[in-house]
This record gives structure tokens, sequence and C-alpha cells, in this order.
């Protein structure tokens, strides 16, 4: 890969060529891959970028770490809507808000970007076989992605990974062992599974190129605004990685000179759940938590990528909220009546902490913001139903919905 | 619009001006847009569509009934994937085939591709408030739809309707009524209260531009085969308002001039639920039927469309197939495993009769054929789970894990 120098390990700085089965340092420590940006500023230009017309992923070629040669998986990836949000900033209080739903993914997370990457850097790997585990949304992007691409796979979730995300999983004919036991009980299982068999490792925090994919997210944000900055981008944590890879989008951009300076990062958690975001606050290392949120792509109680997540934020100088799963679930309605758009729990806890961060008066009502919402409402029914309610239920009788209307105060224009 | 010659009756033939809030016609029949398509083909090229990078139903404004002013609704709806499906054209044993995923728009089904239009003409008619009933998709992606616009909806669902439809409804902030009876109850209760309170209506078989929005598919479908048209293209039929719409798509661009031949519509319905194919096979008047079948979406035993649905079949020389509740599961299966493609059951029901089709020897092996689906496999979660089975459960233990793999058979490789 010409446009990348290496992969670089961001605790000891130890250096290792771009193989496409990187998994970490020997240290222990998470890899970064190194572009040369030099010659990427040479090669490509925002007119290059607004002439093409294939809106995925792939369209930053220049800024991803695939071979020129390498078969890219089949699946449309990424490009997802960023909306503009009158409504809602006006409800926040901010100058101008913008959505990015990411729901509207193939598998419908933002974790198709890192899929379709480990599917790229499998076939390059010459494997067949790819595993992971997951809290659920990984999971089923992985098994999506993989079965467009004719490749197999083994699949660890924990126990309680919602409906949805199974049932997808299930439907792709991946092989999926559900752990009993918490998100860490399900990283050790499968971690000891691929290390015995050898399978393609997608684990989040261990391939290096997966942030990479994830990346594509804040690509998307800055060209989608012609490259003029917002203050602040806001995006749930659980694992770290998802912030992380957003950062190096950005960062990206800026060492290229395609925007002239970078956001601050809201790092969103939930209250049940925030061993990053404690750290941050408190500026001890972090420590384990137990996963106290209904928003089970983020309860993440030991996260595996805290180093780079960590960095990220700090490097953004951003800013850390904690919300509840109540406020969680408000999130969820807000964005659905304001913006038609209907994120997951762990989906909308970026907008939920956002919203609490102007409450909080943290934030000034002259900022623009983004907020990615990062899986699909579809994904968890149970959580949304027990929050929105259910529907007036009577029969085919005008008499009994006039009735009905006025019981529950609804006033019909 | 420059563009609209007048709405026609489909029965008796009758004109109207192409007036925003049309409904039937006097004598009950169900109205057609008429386009001047000589007016058409002096204003738009195949270049001219090649060179617009607006990915949407709107990049044909051309052949849509808007008025130029008209302030397009927010959510991106259309240019959903068209992906070539080589392995499982392979296992149904013809020459090529794609699968069309609408499953990806914005509330995981093609019927944003018609209330994205209802949602423009409510504004062109100046209405707030916006009503219909549905299976569940048209109702959850009106919701939505119309919520990203500042639009209010009341909404009629039969209590059938899946758990993921309905959370959607209830997230957009929709007053949802959920009639205790069939279809044919729902509609009749949303007539009756659309007429009292005088609501913009987005039943589809009344508002003759729904159909405009739904052709959309077939000029995507177009467009992305570049032209070439294919031989057959599946689809699943429940109202008829669907496939009709499809083929008003493909009978507009034939008339311009964009392709030079039409392709075999196949008309894929429930075995349970098969009024409009029965109308066909027996070459008699449709009669009710009823809603026997698990595929939700096409559970309507008084299909609102027939005029138009059996006027598609038969002037493309259609064929029908109607596919048991197990076929339509064993197709979600396939899709999922061969494309990574996870539908709903009435989503790849198009699927199923194509593959039934082709085991029949009906369909020669050197066709090329598309299959639309029409909506995400994550609006019914429950029939999915009961279809793909359950997961491995194991605690983290490796010996249990390869117990529970001899147990079940799988060689790990």
């Amino acid at each position: 890969m010409k446009n990348v120098l290496h992969a670089k390990c961001v605790i000891c700085g130890r250096t290792y060529d771009a193989a496409p089965n990187l998994t970490n340092c020997a240290c222990g420590g998470i890899l970064d891959i190194v572009y040369d940006y030099d010659s990427i500023k040479s090669s490509l230009s925002k007119a290059d970028l607004a002439a093409r017309q294939e809106y995925t992923i792939w369209r930053y070629r220049e800024l991803l770490p695939v071979e020129a040669g390498t078969e890219l998986p089949p699946l449309r990836v990424g490009w997802s809507p960023l909306y503009q949000a009158d409504r809602l900033a006006g409800q926040l209080g901010i100058q101008r808000l913008y959505i990015k739903d990411d729901g509207i993914n193939p598998t419908a997370s933002l974790k198709d970007r890192a899929s379709a990457m480990a599917v790229a850097k499998a076939r390059e790997a010459g494997a067949e076989v790819i595993a992971c585990s997951s809290t659920g949304n990984a999971a089923s992007s992985l098994a999506g992605n993989a079965a467009a691409a004719g490749l197999k796979t083994y699949i660890f979730v924990p126990s309680r990974a919602p409906k949805g995300k199974v049932a997808q999983l299930m439907a792709f004919g991946a092989t999926v062992i559900s752990v009993q036991g918490s998100y860490e009980d399900t990283f050790e299982l499968s971690k000891a599974a691929i290390s015995r068999w050898g399978w393609y490792n997608r684990n989040a925090a261990i391939n290096p190129y997966l942030s990479e994919g994830k990346k594509t997210v804040g690509l998307e944000i800055m060209e989608q605004l012609h490259w003029v900055v917002p203050d602040y981008i806001a995006i749930s944590v659980g694992d770290g990685c998802t912030i992380a890879g957003l950062w190096k989008g950005l960062k990206d951009l800026y060492a290229i000179g395609f925007i002239d300076r970078l956001p601050r990062l809201i790092s969103a958690q939930a209250e049940g759940c925030c061993p990053l975001n404690r750290a941050i606050e408190t500026g001890e290392a972090w420590r384990p938590m137990e996963e106290n949120t209904l928003a089970d792509s983020i309860a993440v109680g030991v996260p595996r990528n805290a180093d780079k997540a960590l960095l990220a934020i700090r490097e953004s100088n951003g800013l850390t909220v904690n919300v509840s799963d109540q406020e969680i679930m408000d999130a969820q309605k807000l964005l659905g009546r304001t913006c038609g758009v209907f994120g997951e729990p762990a989906g909308v806890t970026g907008t939920a902490g956002l919203k609490k961060l102007c409450e909080q008066g943290k934030i000034p009502a002259s900022a623009t913001a983004v907020s990615v919402v990062t899986g699909n409402g579809l994904k968890d029914v149970a959580n949304a139903i027990a929050s929105c309610g259910e529907p007036v239920s009577i029969p085919n009788d005008m008499d009994q919905l006039l009735k009905a209307f006025a019981e529950r105060g609804i006033t019909v224009e």
C-alpha cells in the first residue's frame, strides 16, 4: 500500500509492516496505521472527491489501508445522510445541529464501516473464515458483510444481545455463540477460539484496520459539511473504537490540509457504564465497571480500546457526559419526533449527551454540533416499545375511536 | 406542473386537473397521473441523469408530479443498492440476478418512496396533518417522513402489525390507532376518520401520487443497469400499489425512449392470500380472500389497487406465483446467506417466487432477473428467529464450546 508507511504501537511506539493480518503489538498495545500524508496530499484534492460518484466508504481510497488490487466487499457501506436538524437545534438552544444517521447502513449500524474493511483485509490475508466478539452490531455487520463476500463467520455475543441483532446473525448464516456472561466473558472466549483455530480476527481493539473503516464517518461528515468544521461532534462510547476511529478521520483531513481546525469531541456514555469518561473526569487510569445500562452496544465494562479513545478525547479537548437510561430513551423519542430518525438506545446516546450538556449550559448558543446516530432503533424494539408506549387499540368503530381520543386527551385537528 | 397533463381514471377515462389533494374518480376508479412525454423527452437525457449527484428519488424530477417550487421532504429516500448476486443466480440456475435492497431506506422499506411523495404533495395542498391506514410499512414510513417535515400524522394499523413497525410509529410520534380486525377493517376506519376530519389522505389506492413515488424503484433499477432491460422483475404483491408503481416507472422510461423494451413482471403473493394472482390465473374478477400468511405487509385480502395491479401484470405479459410461508422464510435465509441482505417476510416474497418459478422450469436458464426486497428483516424479528433458529448458548468455557460444536455437528475450519 503506497499510501501507508507502517503500523505503530500507540503505547511503545514500535512499528510494524502493514501486513493484512496484523494484531496487537508485542507489548500488548494497540497499533495505529500511519499514512504518508505528503504523498496523499499530492494525489488527492477536494475537487477530486467532489467529482467522484462512488458514494460509499471507498470513495476515500487514498486514505484507506487497502491494496490497489483488493476486491472490495459487495455491500454498499457508508455515505449515510447528514440531516440539518433545525427544529431540534432550536429545542437544544444551539445555532445549528446535524444528525448523521448511520442506521441506514446495510446491516443498520455504523459497524458496517469496520466490517467492510475487515472483509477487504481478510481477503488480502487469504482468509476464508472471520471471527469476532461483539455486543451485537459488530457481529451482525460482520456476518452480513462476510456473507455477501462468500466468507464464513464465527461470532460471539453476550446472551443479553437484543433479538434484532441475533435475528440478523442467524439470517446471515453465521455460527453464533451466545455467551452467558458479560461482554468481557464474550471477548475472552472469542480470543481463545480465534487463537485455537487461527481465524481472521475482527475484534475491534485487536485488528488495527477496523478503526480505519470507522474513520470514514468523520471523513463523510466533513465532506458533507463542505469542509466547514463544526464546533462539536457527539458520539456514544463503549469499547472506544468508534470515537477513536472518528478522531482518526478528522486528524487525517487536518494532516492533508482539507480542514484547518479540529472539532471538540463529546464522549457520551451511560451513567451505569462509563469507565472511559470516569477516567477523563478523575484524571486517573480507567478501571472496569459493571455493565448497567439498557444501551447494550455501549454496555462495555472493560473497554478494549481505552488507549486510543482516551487519547482522542484528550487531544480534541473533548467533553465527557454520562446519561441515564431515561435520558437515552427520551433522546430516542426526541430524534424520532423532530428528525424522523429512529436510533437504537446506544445510537441516540450521543444526542442524549449533547442535550444534557446544552441544558447544563456547557455548550454556547452560537455552537454548531454534529450528533452521530450509530445504529437503527429496529435493532432493539423491546426497549423502544417500553419507552414510547403502545398504540390506541380499538375495533373498527367510529364511536370507540372518538371515545379513545377523548379518554387520552387527543385533540384532533 | 408543466410535465403533467392531467390525472385520468383507469376505469372510466375521465380526466382531472392534477391538484395536490386528488383522490379517486367520481366513478370510484383509481386515477393515473398522465405526463407530457414529448416535453420530458426534450428536457431530459440519459447524460443529464448520469451527471447528477443527487442520489435520491428526486433525481428524477422531470418524471415526478411535483411543482418546481415545492419544498422537498428532508429524509433521504431512494437510490437503494442493486447488488449483482452471482452465487444466488447460480443456485437458481439463471444467467444473472440482481437484488434491489429497498430495506435500507430511512424507515427501512420501499414505502418511503410513496411517503416522501405524500409529504411533498401534502405541503403543496397546505395540509398539516396526514393520515393513512397500512399493514405497517406505509404507516411507519409516513410517520417518519412526516415527522422530519414537521407534519402531524394519524395512522391506522391492524392489530397484527409486527412490533418493529409499531415501535417506529411510536418513536416518530404518530397518533396510532391499532384496529382489532383485518386490513380491510383498518382501511374502513381510516376512511371514515379521514372523511370526518379532512386530513390529507395517504391511502395508497386513493391518492394517485403515491404510485408516482413508488415508480422510482423502477427508474433506479433501469438506470443502475445502464438501461439494459432485464427479462424479469420479481416483486411481492399485497394491495397492488407497489407492482403498479414499478410498472408505471418502466412504462415512463419506455415512453421517453430510455429503454427499448419492457421486462415481464413476476407477481409473487402468499398462498394464503393471493386474490390478485388468482384473478390472473383463473381469468375471473378478483374476489376477497382470508389473510392467511405471516408476510404481514402483503396479507391484504381486499386489495385496494386491484385495477392498476392487474393491468400491470397483464400488460407486461407477467407471471404469477404463490408461495407458502415456509418458502418465504426459506428465501429469507437464502438471501441472508448468499447476499448479506436481510429482508422481512413480505420483502423476500419476490425472491421466493422467483426461486419457485426457476424450480418449476418456467424461467429459462439464459434469463436475467431482478428481485426487489421491499422491506428490512428487522421489521419483524419474531418470525426471523422462529425460522432461522437460536444461537448456541454456553458460558465462557472452551470445553463447553467444543462440546456444543460436536453436539451440533459443527466442523470448525
